[in-house]
């Protein structure tokens, strides 16, 4: 009963979801799966989502209170929008048990870090940021290999670096690959590799629309290309919100080069046209 | 022997492919999986091409003169970057059989149809541009469902209008769906479905590059969105050249539409950025 966990045992008997969208909902249907799967109870602000993740299994309970679902955890995630997060981290951590294990995966660390820090939680808060998620929202868009392969960045303070190897093991229990990072360092990466990439999408979408074009129209490069235009415009608007200046100048960067091919084409300069797609074809093939 | 074909008999008994790379190999290993396949010779200038096309077992020739490859056929298709394409028709067309429907798959389709018209062909040219591809190149990159599921773009004059319906027949027996339209009607959308997303993968990823991110550092957001990124300068360059100027105003539409963004950020008028976010959203899960 006491022995050593073996490698492949979660490290969290007890796990507690607290949001259970895409994000959640994955976690909780990919915990499932594990060969010795740790207790899940899942709260959702959605008495729909609560109830498809009774009926899917993945969860033992999922109580109306959000404070019943944290009340034997060890580990509390947090998977809700950012804003929801940062609000949400001070009451959780009076609810879980005091030893519990705060985490979240927001797609920025810094407000959440200062979050934990203002409520005196930063011994106990690791946050995460798994680099997958979906286009879709809610538990429906759910899926148990979501994180399977993905990139996820965790973030603690010093007080909390004792609870970082657990949490490490938990990601890669789901086959996921946990790397650390400075809150500062990750917002500043993410603003270029996650909400850069979305506005653009958002942007040729609305060029297409706007062209009468519809989505059948497409072929898989141009799907691909504005797979992300459907994406919750709730959820994005706290993470755009928070580092606003930044991606502010990284769209003014994406424009800079949009307006220099244009100037390409129209000068039949092809050759550097044809500079600029072998450096791209070399850095994203390696 | 002459029995009426039946629905699933594909309406050409011999086919050839006139390039075996990502387009005409995949046109081969489709054809090979059909019920009752027509038989196919291939050619491609790469002699390893021609070897691993014979050795897939998806082509029963694979001669090193492409006029021996089109000597027996009832269609020849021309699967070649779009110069090559043009340059070749004429040529293919004395080799072939008199009375043999002559295809393609070029990205652009007036070109080709002037190339045609030039030819004295338009009574046996029926183009195609099946909406699909790979950002990867060669037979090594071909695979036998790439056109299932595919909007396939046909182009063809009056004269060649009896033609049509087996060329269709041909595209639907792979699970395709083809579509005709007017030439110049379908190089003025491909220029924003196809070339207008190409060039922004191209852009972001330069933009990330020279941000110094890695692309393990992405998320399936990011990596789709620069995915086109590794595509091949070399097929791009003709297509490119025959649409420049309009291009280049797609290209400006969506530098105006990302500095939009960045100005909407800058002056935290999220509210806006919310709105373009909810109307591509619904564009794009109609």
């Amino acid at each position: 009963m006491s022995s050593a966990p073996s490698p492949t045992e979660p490290p969290f008997r007890t796990v507690a979801i607290v949001g259970l969208g895409v994000m959640g909902g994955s976690l909780a249907r990919a915990l499932a799966e594990l060969d010795s799967p740790p207790t899940v109870a899942g709260w959702s602000p959605i008495p729909e989502e609560r109830e498809a993740a009774l009926q899917a299994g993945v969860v033992s309970r999922a109580p109306s209170e959000w404070n019943d679902a944290v009340a034997d955890a060890e580990i509390v995630v947090l998977a809700a929008p950012l804003r929801a997060t940062c609000d949400l981290l001070a009451d959780v951590a009076t609810s879980a048990p005091p030893a519990a294990t705060l985490s979240d995966v927001a797609s920025l660390k810094g407000p959440v870090a200062s979050a934990a820090a203002a409520a005196g939680l930063s011994d106990r808060w690791v946050g995460a940021h798994p680099m997958t998620g979906s286009e879709q929202s809610g538990f429906g868009a759910s899926r148990a290999d979501l994180y399977r392969g993905a990139l996820v960045w965790t973030v603690a303070g010093e007080a909390a670096s004792a609870r970082v190897p657990a949490v490490h093991a938990l990601w890669r229990s789901l086959g996921a690959a946990p790397v650390a990072i400075e809150p500062e360092a990750h917002d500043r990466l993410v603003a270029k590799t996650s909400h850069l990439p979305q506005l653009v999408s958002n942007a040729l979408a609305t060029v297409l629309a706007e062209s009468g074009i519809t989505p059948d129209q497409l072929g898989p490069g141009a799907r691909d290309m504005t797979r992300l235009a459907a994406s919750s415009p709730e959820i994005w608007r706290d993470l755009f919100a928070h580092r606003a200046p930044e991606l502010a100048e990284g769209l003014r960067s994406l424009a800079g080069e949009v307006e220099r091919l244009a100037i390409l084409l129209e000068e039949d300069d092809l050759d550097t046209v044809g500079e600029i797609m072998r450096a791209t074809r070399a850095w994203r093939r390696p």
